[in-house]
């Protein structure tokens, strides 16, 4: 099942995806449940309900008549995996703790949804405005104490995400801050899929398009830290809650091909770690994440209107 | 104004302190302002009609006969600063920027409200339970590219507050995570001070106390980057919203005195920083959090009743 929130005359929607083309309003088949998914998961049974409710039944209103919107409305936590691809700690030199997953928080108004403008910084604030192909993790129910074996069945669901990052500010001080938590800098979508139709995260790969061009690419299963061994520490301290979202951290960059000038040219970058094949995030660009199985998150990224406004 | 929320027949109500004993129902001087304080500050004008609405009267409820609660439902970023006294730099021997806020988050489950209990981790899971006594700041209007000398407009209220950490889970890595998230290992109150009844921070100085004995004390002037420095740097790359909190870091320990036993032995310490003066929180231990002209935040500790659970 793969469930999407749009906004429906000002309010947030649900609605579950049926075809490349189609969807099913959660209103219209199933009018008790919730209009939040946050409620939906909280429910006993929430997501079965949705599930029972939409089976053998087609959709009938079309994907590109709504805007997307980001599915999760306020959850008491956004975290994100720093350094869990081999890859990306190769290329930052960075050390990482392997016992344990690396983790920050990230604020709900610093993701938008699918086909939402990115919105990158004035180049008077920054620069090095990079974009992070992940796998993101929704918790469907509560929990503390998870035994790692446990740990997947406390996965509501998947989806694509870019965990945008604003690099001069992540590296004022040894916390990330505000380099992680730009306004509107991320973005999660296009939709949740449930575990059933997703399978082993392991299995699949995540890759990040810039402007068509390739720019990561990675097995999900070079993470240092996978999904159950992340939930099962986060356990030991904080009760997880239904609609918490997990970014479980972002591959290196893929190499540049030899007629790639934009790939090669490091002097085009700002960041602290000059990276063959990395290219920052620009308006006008648009960006791509995409995991095998899943979908394809799609953003154009846009400058930054309240900059504009003075 | 001095804004409470207290547990009201199942539901968070909000009232407004009248004297050491009483207070007024917001519900019943006001009953056509939300039940939620972010809500009031949302509003043009919020706080201002809620002190048209309490002036001249005489608290008629009795602050001894309810349970207060967290004031904040579901901020959408709660900030903390680390490292930004001057004395707990030193104790630490850590480095910080000198010229930015040095910023990570907490979720909204990691603070309890004032006399709630806060929860110390069971002990195989961490020891060095320690408090942060800090000034808390709790945003009153959106904004961005805020300018110093404007950033103080933007502040609705002050409150006590204990940045509780968990040092072995924030040593674990780089980024603090989890140790600074722990479930209920937090709190902030009694209540949310009106700027214009606080004044100036930097005129004021907080303390913290475990068990009554004085742990830390310093004047809020001793802070590297003020309340205004904070948000106007915040708002450089963040859209500030009413109801977002700010934890403006905590002081170092203060020395113990000759017969302070516990105080000078090094060896019941578990963290990275063995420091004369400082004791780790434990169940039965009761920590108060003062800042002069504002109050005191008394929370028990207890142990982790999810552990007991099993």
């Amino acid at each position: 099942m793969k469930i999407i929130a749009y906004s429906d005359a000002g309010k947030i929607a649900l609605g579950v995806v049926t075809s490349d083309l189609h969807f099913l309003a959660v209103a219209d088949v199933a009018p008790d449940l919730p209009a939040r998914l946050i409620e939906i998961l909280e429910m006993d049974g929430g997501l079965d309900r949705l599930r029972a409710a939409v089976a053998g039944k087609v959709g009938d209103r079309l994907l590109a008549d709504v805007t997307l919107k980001p599915f999760l409305d306020r959850p008491n936590a956004m975290w994100a995996l720093a350094l869990n691809f081999k890859s990306h700690i190769a290329e930052t030199g960075l050390h990482t703790n392997p016992d344990y997953p690396h983790l920050f928080m990230r604020t709900p108004a610093s993701y938008v949804g699918a086909l939402e403008p990115i919105v990158a910084p004035p180049e008077a604030v920054a620069r090095a405005f990079d974009y992070e192909g992940e796998l993101g993790v929704i918790v469907g129910k509560s929990g503390r104490y998870i035994p790692v074996e446990r740990a997947m069945e406390y996965v509501a669901g998947y989806t694509c995400l870019n965990e945008g990052s604003v690099r001069e500010y992540q590296m004022h001080n040894r916390q990330f801050g505000l380099g992680k938590n730009f306004e509107a800098s991320g973005s999660y979508g296009p939709w949740l899929m449930t575990p059933d139709e997703f399978g082993d995260p392991g299995k699949h790969w995540v890759l990040t398009r810039i402007n068509g061009v390739v720019r990561q690419r990675a097995p999900l299963d070079d993470m240092l830290i996978d999904v159950a061994r992340t939930i099962s520490y986060l356990s030991q301290g904080y009760h997880l809650r239904p609609g918490d979202l997990i970014a479980m951290g972002t591959p290196g960059a893929l190499p540049p091909q030899p007629d790639d000038a934009e790939g090669r040219d490091l002097s085009r970058q700002y960041g602290p770690f000059p990276t063959p094949g990395l290219v920052h995030m620009r308006p006008g660009d648009w960006v791509e994440v995409e995991i095998d199985g899943l979908g394809v998150l799609r953003n154009p990224v846009i400058a930054d209107p309240a900059h504009l406004l003075g």
